[in-house]
């Protein structure tokens, strides 16, 4: 992580989470992370639903994670969410998921920015801003 | 079911239904009966998209189920599916979920329809004569 | 609700709980009340986790939801949690989803008790006392 | 995909696959994916089942995915779905998700085997020669 700014967001396993072996379905790490970056946003003063209302979005153009050991039923787990990469067309979030202090996942998400007539545009500037300043 | 006319629609369980305890989990009956609805439909002739594209949308204000074996990973369910009750304003689905021809749960979806303003509206009556032929 | 002691749950609507409607897809509130049945035992003192290590487990044999209102992108929902009923051999679970405090859909989750080779037996005694206390 | 074989698997979009901006929600790709590779194992002859049966599991350690076009209810989808790499403690997983003959994501899941124990093993010899023969 570096130098760059980082926020904790606690995960809480549920059973909806598991599959058959006990451990954490490999699909429901995307919705982990939409929950961490919704969250890191809204702790920096921010909410996707106010970017929504001026007419933007943010869709997921890539996604990658790998994983190192399992997550299990009612571990609380944190997802520890940063800004990795900011340009003028795109944003990439990166997660690192511990349990208890271990790291067993990370990945990160690639976005661009889209209008209400879901044409892709720069991010707006001071959303930029915003990002750059969480570097 | 009596004389009630039903459709088999086949669903196989995936990871991603198990739990931790190797079941499907109990929220996603909802979404097996979803794909059955849709599939009962669309092979009495007739989508839920076409509705939608003439102004029209079933949503969902009640659902109720019982559950009476688990299914497992990889079992090829079969949710025999069926009109249940039609009225002007709202329409009853039924399901019975078999394993090996055992009925394994049984429920029922309550719809009402709402126009493009999202208000409650009649059904149509082209919809109407439709599901009334299949009761 | 009357004299019932009841625990309110937040739960923040996430993209992946909505559909293409806008608003909660119908099969995901039973997540919403596996969360809220969990964090009411937890917050009671007892957690599912302890019980399965005790060699219990709770299934959902039945579960009932109405909807009166959608749900949408961002809300914070209120599950406010209670205990209906106790029985030797069953517990049930009763749900309210309020949404700026007003009731936007209520159910119940019929719950039975199976040992670790998967029969059905008495719920063990301290947990009938425990729950008895909540009612 | 050159000489690899590959066999196409269809993927229905429902109700509960997409999110508030009408298209299927990015974690969701990855239950597609899971049906795709057991489908295409089954139609060459092998269930996952099986493999379980014989103590053989085969957890995803990596996911990696390119969106380049949103997909919307109702879309029949096909995932072009092949063995991309076989090494004696790896498999590789590659799918292209067509929609009508354009394509609009793809992406790997890598794979490890594990025993009953949980223990990483070398894949089995019998199943390293199957998919040696499907690259």
């Amino acid at each position: 992580m570096n130098s760059r700014e980082f926020i904790d967001i606690p995960v809480r396993v549920k059973y909806a989470d598991t599959d058959k072996f006990g451990v954490v379905y490999y699909g429901n790490y995307a919705i982990f992370f939409e929950k961490a970056r919704t969250e890191y946003l809204r702790q920096k003063g921010f909410t996707y639903k106010e970017l929504e209302e001026m007419g933007y979005h943010l869709p997921v153009v890539e996604f990658h994670i790998k994983y190192f050991k399992p997550a299990r039923y009612d571990d609380l787990l944190i997802v520890r969410t940063s800004v990795d990469e900011v340009k003028s067309r795109a944003v990439v979030f990166k997660y690192e998921v511990l349990k208890e202090e271990e790291k067993i996942a990370e990945g990160k998400t690639y976005h661009i920015c889209v209008n209400t007539e879901n044409k892709t545009v720069a991010l707006p500037s001071f959303f930029i801003s915003f990002l750059k300043n969480n570097l």
